[in-house]
């Protein structure tokens, strides 16, 4: 039995951990990541690799990471929240661990989880996945591989356009999906909803202190949980372009199973469900044609690691 | 050497030929699309096969249609513009010609073409091609192959949403970009160019008998490249969307090249100039990240005859 | 008392009344409208004129005709639907019937009898008004004075922009406001929906014979009223452009009322409801401060003979 | 010769000014403004308006403040910049200055200046200003008066809606022009060019020391005019929004003229030639019937004092 080691390297913390071919974590350890200091940060992983491999026999490391990662997944041209600019953290970690390691995008490791091990297991060619956190991330399996695209770059979902001279995304451009569909979006939304009808956001805003700029994501699920209707207003907003997001992804790739997953599909049918409606519509003009499943992300936050691992025993 | 045939069924027009590895066209015959009589349509397309295998050793046939074909490439789900429901073309004719026979989507025949023979020729693993007539279609290669969706209906390009609550596309829903950046975008702004500018426009209005109604896409073309400047700005128009639905495909699918085809083409850097500067602006985030050079189709009507017997070789 | 005669010009009927001050119409009479024919329509207007004179004391004519009328009330400069164009329509009147003759814009002689008389009595300065038939005409009173605007064009609410790039309108613009929000859009909203959800329009369906291009504004309404879903939701599609529409009044003049008439009214809840739910949601950011009542017209048909008549004593 | 006083308050200065009924400025003073403390922002103005009265005859007091003021033009129902809340500033001032006063918001006191004494002097019924600058405020003259609103809250022309689902505005709804053709918005759309075109915005980069969060307003209008195109595509494309919003100002009210003023402007050319391309696109539907000149507001500064005083003259 080959066991492979998975790191899932975030902006604050460094995940690691030993996984079997049937997906399951053998052991795990984490640290705090050092996210401003680079050489500190590769030495973090290093460490996290070694603690592990001293008690397990593995045969290779994959590590997911935010950023763009060229064609060759040796080297992180960009990451958002770590200071890399053409890191070859590839090299650094297989020199220092002696063994061989792939890196690869966070979103696109956990969406390889998924389809390996989690919502998409049932489905043997094609799935693709939106994680939505506070941006929005994509994962996309085509005839049982990951599309990685001619230079590393495919799957970033969150930058398709959805609304022409729409809002100001991060990217630089007006409209990106992201800036509609993500959990940035869901909080922006809440906020500007409590500010105008404040009376229909009072259990929204009392998590809040009163203050509607303090609204945060967790509090605006919390909310809609408990019934608020502003919250819910907010979820069905990010659902409808999800669900356009998606449909446009059926017209483009025709997949066999569509996943929605992170951090914000925690609010389960607040979400899926404005989701899955915007996405039938979206689709009614296929008529009785099939289109993808949509499922919801079942592995958490350990699709990262999983997948991670499972890449590094298929390199 | 093996030759195939390949046979491209229009909505007027079945046009067969005896294709040769180097996707060259040996012999070639043409008849006339009996559209609205589905069993007649069939004989005739049997009967191109056959004329064309009498005088050449072929292999296999491949047929390219509009419509959706299954994903057995066996049955026509729907054509649009012949009167195909369900229809079991492959069997058919293999059965009357006695060799294998491939049916594939018209746009998907295309896109194959330009990528083994015409402007992609050069690219090794992925192009995304739109063919713009007067809809939009498209075909995406990926790791050396077709992607033809778990369904059959991949490629679908021109029904990704352009405009949220837009322009009412045929299939229903309003903002496909099929209604802002197809053949038949191109003539909806001219007429409404010269309703609202005539005296801008007289060269157009003169090629249709001084009636912006009557104004059709050869018209604007010939109109544009003569410098009628609401015609220009026609192309400019569906160029801007064209540029768009590009970029999205290279934040999607990061592919190696990126091919413009259909009649629409034949305008040239009218077409191509506009489309161009929109599909950087639209990237310009990326940095100086590479991404998927944009190139005219080359093989113009042979695309279809060319791809569909290349397909059928290789089934 | 003075009486004065209104005439509401329609594509299909003359229809005139004698009007007292109260907007009592104490006598009426229509004919067909011979619009192809422009000297016969004069002198339909002419005959309508003569017998509701013949038989009451009235000291003016006041004509409601669609289209565009002068600053100086006199002449028809274009109209919609009948071939009129630059037609000295006061002058002729007046000389034939040997009374004082205004002609004015049919959606403000409608708008100022719902000021005068109708659903905005009660208000002493402001109000507009949006009237939904096929398209979108307005009305708009400040300061207890219809507002015709330095060239007589005012108050062409239809084609104010919702949607840039959007549907095109018969104006030869992309997304006016009356391509979102009149009964042309119920329809054309109602049959996108019959087509691509048939199962849930089955009543609406019913009504058109199975054939969702067959569906006409009336079928909406009635199947809307028996509860079919995709007619229900044609209307809340317009109630929630007409919201903003309404919403930007408010913005921009701040009116005592605002009205809702025109053909679509007749569905009352099933589209003041969701224009009223619009309506509010565009303006939640006034917070607490007042923002105009909005009202169902009340005067239905009459409002043009009677809104033409009040004019014409008031001239 | 009636002499008036006009005062403008804004968030860092109160201006005061005697004005004659020629429009002239016959004595001015200035001091800053206490913004945060509402009883001194008080005193400042009675000081501003003792000062002035001291040395002239005046007989009545005009303020015009950023805000919203109620129907009575008494009372500061609320102000953006000074923290004032149902201010009773009419009467405070009228008290203490023994004189009677008006209070108006300051935009709609600039388009009574520029009607009465500038860019529209020649219009002697009805002209609409749009004063752009970090935000966009909005006068509106009919049948030679102002447009007060019902509730004293018209012209609020930076909250018309522009692009549904939009850029989220500080009023909390999503697309209002504000968000898309303000001086705020250049700013947004340079930093976004700049970032995404660092090549071709050398020119406004050097001005920002390299960091392209650190443009401003001045920078980008300085960079224009020495020729950068990153920063000139800036103002085109607020030029294109402000066309568009001055379009609807016509079909809406149909003005004599249309007047843009406010710190943008003295773009001049940069700004007003895209404005303009757009507002005659966005019109062409009205073929060869006149429509309302556009032209620069030509008072600066002085528009504010100048007006007040004339309305506290007219009062």
């Amino acid at each position: 039995m080959t066991l492979t080691i998975g790191v899932d390297v975030g902006g604050t913390k460094v995940a690691g951990g030993v996984v079997d071919p049937d997906g399951k974590v053998l052991a795990r350890t984490r640290r705090d990541t050092p996210a401003e200091d680079v050489a500190k940060t590769r030495d973090v992983i290093v460490d996290v690799v070694t603690e592990l491999a001293a008690s397990h026999p593995v045969t290779a490391v994959g590590i997911g990471a935010a950023g763009w990662i060229d064609a060759a997944r040796s080297t992180v041209l960009f990451a958002p929240n770590i200071a890399w600019r053409d890191e070859p953290l590839r090299d650094y970690v297989s020199a220092a661990v002696e063994l061989p390691v792939i890196v690869e995008n966070d979103a696109n490791v956990a969406a390889w989880a998924e389809f390996r091990y989690g919502a998409a297991r049932h489905a043997d060619d094609s799935m693709i996945m939106f994680t939505v956190g506070t941006g929005i991330g994509g994962g996309i399996v085509l005839g049982g591989e990951l599309v990685r695209g001619a230079h590393g770059i495919a799957a970033e979902l969150g930058h398709m356009l959805a609304v022409p001279s729409g809002h100001l995304c991060g990217c630089g451009r007006l409209g990106c999906i992201e800036q509609y569909a993500s959990g940035h979006a869901l909080v922006r939304f809440a906020r500007a909803g409590a500010r105008q009808e404040p009376d229909r956001a009072t259990g929204l805003l009392a998590l809040a202190g009163g203050d509607a700029e303090l609204i945060t994501g967790p509090m605006v699920t919390a909310a809609a949980q408990a019934g608020d209707p502003v919250s819910q207003h907010a979820f069905a907003q990010i659902g409808h372009w999800l669900g356009i997001g998606l449909a446009d992804m059926v017209q483009i790739l025709d997949p066999q199973v569509l996943v929605l997953g992170g951090g914000v599909v925690e609010a389960g049918d607040l979400l899926l469900g404005p989701t899955r409606r915007s996405y039938v519509e979206a689709l009614a003009q296929r008529g009785r044609l099939p289109v993808a499943e949509l499922r919801p992300a079942e592995l958490g936050n350990t699709a990262g690691m999983v997948g991670a691992a499972d890449l590094a025993r298929r390199r």
